[in-house]
């Protein structure tokens, strides 16, 4: 169809998933503008202090720069058609959840990106999701599809 | 105040943390109505399967108590007047943190509670929370504020 | 959990499948509220113009016991905690339908019930489903689940 | 009035009904922007196993194609400014009466497209469009009509 | 069905249409729950400079009637599962079509009231109603209708 | 401001009041887009039976013009920043207080335009206005303030 | 009506103004159920590091105590279904305006309580409200006409 | 990100913080279209007496106003993306809270921005604000970020 979708990409910073999704949708010539979080981990975390002053306690260090990320996240999130989660091996990714848990009560469908080991862990995650895949290609091939004629 | 609180508790079901809360809700005379999700770990992972029939797959198996399951939390989740969330060290708990994030996007007012040392992991979830408890104890008295006349 | 779930029950109204389920129900020891829209065929076919004059062209005997239906159909689809939705193999019953995209747009858990050779019609209305059921045994058992302690 | 009108064409795909309106509208010159399911039927059948691997059971072959082009469905359903709904005397068509019913509860107006012979089984459906045309002629003519100056 | 049904009666104040109504539901033995008004045309007038002192301008003196007036509509037609609204001939009652909107605009169930006469100048206020009634017996029939078994 | 505003004009359609307010605005250079119901009285009456198919009562050749034009009045009024609702001497105009009800629920600021002579039959649906005016210069000139830089 | 009113009283904590509204609604025997934040200004303040722990700096002190607030007057904010907001010439009283302007959001009816010197300064809050009271009594008397028979 | 970022700046009017938050913007190369209230004191205060008339007491003079003006500013709070709210030492700015007040409701992030000596009495507006500024620098610098690749 003649539109542009509108994707998220929420979750896991520490790989590269959403360049090789962009290059996969580049390659396929799909039609979707890719919205994400601040993905640089060390701005990310220090966005806080740097811009609003320094903190002894690491717990409100974190909280000053949770505040401004999710200025970003929540526009987005309120903003995109489709919300792609990507969850991975290490790392708690509790935010990646919070996420995908905001879009299902929007109503925005959800696609979530992960392993098959990680399926029993996500299986309510999942089963509020409208396609659960496993490779960024297939991420591509859903959006491709989502956007033909 | 004269005004029952429904509570949710969400998150963890390996630890008798909803007993213990319960127990110490009484003992302040706090009137809160605590809801919860299937806590017997085994009923919930099998109702699936149990009530609408065998799979091959793990992954279905799964997908089918996952939608069972949901019908309880969604139900509940929107009913809550407060939701209580709990992360612990075990397990991956992505279902707890889809939780809030379902909360938060209903604009219900979520207390998330957990060890300090998963402060940085939950600093997402925890900025979009209105307290951030380590103890039941904690919980039952913000609660038993919350209710005070 | 001490709640009574109110359940509507849409689609079928040729067969006794809200009698056999309500007996069901009733043996498990299960706290639902059945709600359902008027069951008698012809009191329903015949509602508009009995009460608000007749009318030469079927289409609009038709609208109007459709408009005075609605107003039952829409008030519970509202109020319902959970929506049943039975489809069989007699009649087009699209009403049926009707009410569970009404009931996933409100973001309500739907169940659906259904014989299996009917899977591949009701894929799109299954997918939105939370549990796909085959007997009204099986619905009873999910209910029963759902309020368990 | 000068602007375009967003119209979803929910139901049949084994008919060209849809190129007919377009035909239609492009002669009448009516500023419509048409909106629509994957109509390729096979392809849409095929989605969820070609992109996501294969299923044994039929009903999970279904779910994962089902959900796949309900990303599609959702975000056009939220989008339209009018929902056209056509249902045709072959097949069950009960996705055509879920969107209407899914576009209903979103308060977003429908327009129905059937013959007279579906009129009694549609009535519900019928009750709850603002229009009920026979012919893709009409619908272009109500299209042309509410956009015209 | 077991249930008490709230109704909003909007709309004229200079008849007893509410009284006759409500003997006639009482007769029928229909369980519903009659919302109105204050109906004492003086004191509606009233009741914001009795109140809140008096005014020297028409226009002041009716707008803080009117506000106080508006929290007891607001409220009721937000807690009402259906609204009638009756029209006569006297007057140009632009409150009870104002009633009609907001509820329309609500998605709750409207029933107009009026003699035919009047059906032209209501004709886009009747296309938002689910039935379209002359006397306040068919009124009580159709909430009888819609509560029972 | 550096913005379009889209201004719905409600109301009396048998004078020349939207084309006195375009000029009053084009005059003052203010950038509101007008967006209106048909206004051809005969083309909007007889919408309904040209497209659709004559009727042989009067109420339900109404209700099919009532239900087209709907399409146009409820994708502008949800459409529309601003709503002016324009109240005169003549016929009843019950549409014009329905879709200021409508606007009002859906949060939408309302302008109402009218003789004084009218505000005390109006004075509910004045309350829920943001401004009362009493000609389209006073109308113009409130957009033109409300998009000052 | 037969019908408990809720009414959540915001703003002003440092005066009787409940206790006399509490007064004087009993007098009246009006039936209003009058909910309220935490008035013990000490409790309220301190209640965010007596649960949750001391605080270094007066900012996240106060942060704490907030968050806890939040709790309550959000649940009771969004349950009330009239909001009486009071402001008083001392202390800025920022919280009672923001709970004004969250009802506001909500379409919670808003009757403002304040002394006519305030008038100017609450223009923006006043214009909102659908009443403005300058004693208690008032209000009691406003919440006595809006639920009289 | 690709996308300007919609900023409603509420508050305080007799200082040129929004100037100065304009001029930071720019310096920084930030994609942000701030929106605002009329600033011109004077013309905000008399929008009302001067468009519709004049009237002889101050109350109602500021109503017409602020009924004016708020068919700005509503429009320009459920636009925004991001709401900044600036609190001064000066005046009492209960507006400025209560636009904090609605966009919280609506879900809108909001930035409080204030010197570090107002902290204290907006302790519950800032708990509700996803970040606390001293500065318009540092609000710069936070949509900076926000919107940062």
């Amino acid at each position: 169809m003649q539109r542009t979708l509108k994707v998220y990409l929420a979750g896991e910073i520490h790989s590269d998933w959403r360049g090789e999704l962009a290059t996969a949708i580049e390659r396929a010539g799909v039609r979707a503008e890719l919205l994400a979080p601040v993905t640089d981990h060390d701005a990310s975390d220090q966005c806080g202090v740097r811009i609003l002053g320094e903190e002894d306690k690491a717990f409100w260090r974190d909280h000053k720069g949770a505040g401004i990320n999710a200025i970003r996240t929540r526009t987005l999130l309120r903003e995109a058609d489709v919300v792609v989660v990507k969850f991975g091996e290490h790392y708690r990714q509790w935010n990646a959840a919070f996420d995908a848990g905001f879009a299902a009560a929007l109503g925005t469908p959800v696609i979530t990106l992960h392993d098959d080991g990680l399926s029993h862990a996500l299986k309510e995650v999942d089963a509020a999701a409208m396609a659960v895949a496993a490779t960024v290609e297939q991420v591509a091939e859903i959006l491709g599809y989502v956007l033909s004629e």
